[in-house]
């Protein structure tokens, strides 16, 4: 359903913004926003549908399914992080024939030795796959995407890991020349990023994934020739940010019209789920004001 | 995990304020708050996780591990919305034993006949089974749920279908008999919910949700004698809204920069999802402002 | 994956016969023996991955990963028995793209109401659905069908719920005229399926299914004019009959070596699930006869 | 449902056999061949659910899930084959939770390395972990086995790795230290492994998977003092072999009259899946002899 054309989005020599979600509905929000593509991010699968920290503590399976589950419902195409592919080339295999399977159109696919820890988790040292381990599981990624035209990612992590540019310019050669259609380098910090990319020495278009150097703009990520920047999981924290208001006030709250002023109303929800017009969908009329405001109101106006 | 002492909550004689939530991590956040419940609707698991309307379309392996996932987090005890128990006595029955396995605290089953359709969805035409057919089915859910300690919550659809206060005292009346240990009366207006609780003739505690009447306080459902009220969708519907507008926003902005304001920081979804503490997580370094506004405001403060 | 040409097979003028299967290896086995296709019908994984009556109790969501796990390793294909489709026609779309993305090549879907009871399970009085709402089931699962080549099997319970020849075969026109490229008319006697095939009033492919009346000949079926054969049962039949003789042996064996003439060696298992052969795998040298069993004999042998 | 008192089988001095199973239905076998016992393998599970290789390719969540199934339907207590765990000790944690909702009453779980290559592959070189990061992996494990009463079985690989006696004895010891309940030395020859038993020096009961050496008796294993003997795979083996049986039989076969010899009658399968018995549940009456088989009898009958 939703395997348009990635491809040819990141060859357009347009800066492809993709918009990053957790599960359908939040996959329906990016689209409906107008972004061409969605990002299903290991980091925002784990922490909305499970609340579990990014650590391949979601299995294969779940990843699976929540890229079934987002694919299902929108036209634009899903890139789904596939984290480092859950075990060896076999693993691989078996993990892209079900994304294959899922509807989704492009996979990500990292160095981190199995299990994983999150980039965005601290300092620590951190060990990745020999390049040679990493190609291989590459390689067998490629033969399931490359007939099912799947976009392959191959994702660096030695900046993470405090390799260096070095280490990150010739994984990434090694990675497209073992199959990947395009190269995410993630980064703590812009400058070594910035340096890789205006050297023009990956042979594949550039991702950017600007979570932890939010500053960098549209324009310079532009004119240092990256392909596509994926928005990873503002989206949620902007959910839990409203959530979690939301919460502190209905649970002090004397009646939910004291929150209506904070939430979508019914109607926004069934047109999200396309609810069938025929079913008469209507929102309640408008809520007078609680009682118990009004009574403060008219107190607080009594001189 | 969960199954703290449900009964012993309906029973205390204060007003039981159930948060609703979607998906594991919004039952975090309802636990959070300070909820002593968290409920797992229907409408709202369709919409998040699926993108779907509410009518039976996702299945009891769909809502099983929708609870399942939420109850594996959260110590309070969740109480998942069954639906119509997805068929007849011997679906509700294997359905109950899989709620169990899936470690809730209670299961709230309504008298809406197969393929159901929300009682949020207009006033269409609504059939209701007939009150022996499900005063089995509950009797078939209270043979699981009783040796469990499940709390079951029958449902009555009266006044949503039209039926009137009479058809639906009756049926609360029947589902107690069948096995029912408290009982939510759906409506699309308080005005005969009220007379029917006043009315003091339902056997068990009565359960509000006050979704299509935001506007009554708990100070009227606690003087009218209810023993819980449900805040079934706002959580959602606080977050599509907070998300849609981080997209708009999102959608053209220069920089992530410009939505820090709007998102909660990575820390907190850590924080949410209980990263170890060893792994060091930290935020980044707070962003200076993105150079576009930088620029944007000189100009402006150029006289 | 097996998704090939169901409709030319009917089409070919030679009967198609289907072996039935129940999981992922016994499809294999079946299209190791040369079966041109394979069933995976409901009694069967009822059965065989649930130990459940066959009974609407297995859902949406299981049916389909039943057949995904099945379709992923049989390159032939892969016919799903739908059951009633789950509900009604939105549940049935839904299931459809399920069966979709699960690399099915087709679907049968039968006329009983939900939940069902089936067609082998006695004679208690049957219910099926009015032939306008199967018709809107059928319209509803070919929207989803014809686009992906999914050929859909219409089912009639007529003759199965004592409503004779009449209503079956007008039933069967009915939903060739609603979508159905194919029609298979339950029985518990060839007799009245005989003369609506022989009647050629059908205007698609018949298929049989001949568990009730096992008598009936291929030439006899070829002479009806019947397009396929599904053999549904006998696979799990035949194993269960083996497991459970292996079992008594077992039980009161003294060593393994008592049952290796009722197992398959190790190899084949290994053979069937495509071990990697640089694994080399090997089986145990053949056993020595069991010490037990040596003593007896030689005792026997003591003249 | 199953947590039956495994810990006192164990202990009563008598050798407890375990039948292997590997879906619901086997398991349902297992329980009414009279096994007090029974044992949900990986090979078994990968093969017959997925048709796929031993080697970590099957999911937690599918390994899980395929737990629940079989818990869900016998009262014996089901013990389950975790592999290595899925990963490390956090993946641990939340695949015992997992188990521990799916209502196993045992968990066994080997020092391979991830991801894993099945014991009976080969002599391929073979890498273990670290004692003291499988002991990490096992106390894990304890935390949630321990308050719920599961049994947790460290399996050591020792002599499957050539890794010698000392090493599997050193491990076993480890193993228990660091919560293990019971023992299991996987091996391919029963040498070392008689040897290791007659020590007497593992402080928690042995298990005896004797797929590799058949030949050993009850008797034996008893009088080295082991507590308990799995069969591993026989049972697979032997529905595998008459499956294969029956579908040579049937792919040349005129009706299915031919092959009802080889078959379970569906009552007996109707009785395994418990069909309520007011579904009046009838075998179709005898066949008579096919009518090919009648008229070569006729001939051979011609003097």
């Amino acid at each position: 359903m939703s395997q348009m054309n990635l491809a040819a989005m990141l060859a357009s020599g347009r800066l492809l913004k993709v918009g990053g979600a957790h599960d359908a509905l939040s996959a329906c929000l990016v689209e409906q926003a107008g972004f061409p593509a969605v990002w299903l991010g290991g980091f925002a699968v784990s922490a909305a549908q499970f609340a579990l920290p990014d650590a391949n503590l979601v299995t294969m399976t779940e990843s699976v399914e929540a890229a079934r589950r987002a694919a299902a419902v929108v036209k634009i195409p899903v890139i789904v992080d596939a984290d480092n592919g859950f075990g060896d080339p076999l693993n691989v295999t078996r993990a892209m024939e079900e994304y294959r399977r899922a509807g989704v159109a492009g996979v990500c696919m990292e160095d981190n030795v199995f299990p994983k820890r999150c980039s965005l988790y601290g300092s620590a040292p951190r060990e990745l796959l020999p390049v040679a381990e990493m190609c291989e599981k590459l390689a067998a990624a490629r033969r399931v995407a490359a007939p099912a035209g799947l976009l392959l990612i191959g994702r660096v992590e030695s900046l993470i890991a405090g390799l260096g540019a070095d280490d990150a310019l010739a994984r990434a050669n090694a990675y497209v020349e073992a199959g990947a259609d395009a190269i995410l380098i993630h980064a703590r910090d812009f400058g070594p990023l910035r340096r890789i990319a205006l050297g023009r020495r990956v042979g594949k278009p550039l991702v950017a994934v600007p979570t932890l150097f939010p500053q960098i703009t549209l324009a310079e990520l532009t004119e240092c020739g990256f392909a596509a920047v994926i928005y990873a999981n503002q989206l949620l924290r902007a959910m839990v940010r409203a959530g979690r208001g939301l919460l502190e006030r209905l649970h002090r709250a004397e009646s939910l019209a004291e929150v209506d002023p904070l939430i979508s109303p019914l109607s926004e929800i069934n047109q999200l789920v396309r609810v069938p017009a025929e079913w008469n969908v209507e929102d309640p009329p408008a809520a007078p004001p609680p009682v118990e405001k009004v009574r403060s109101a008219r107190r607080e106006a009594v001189p």
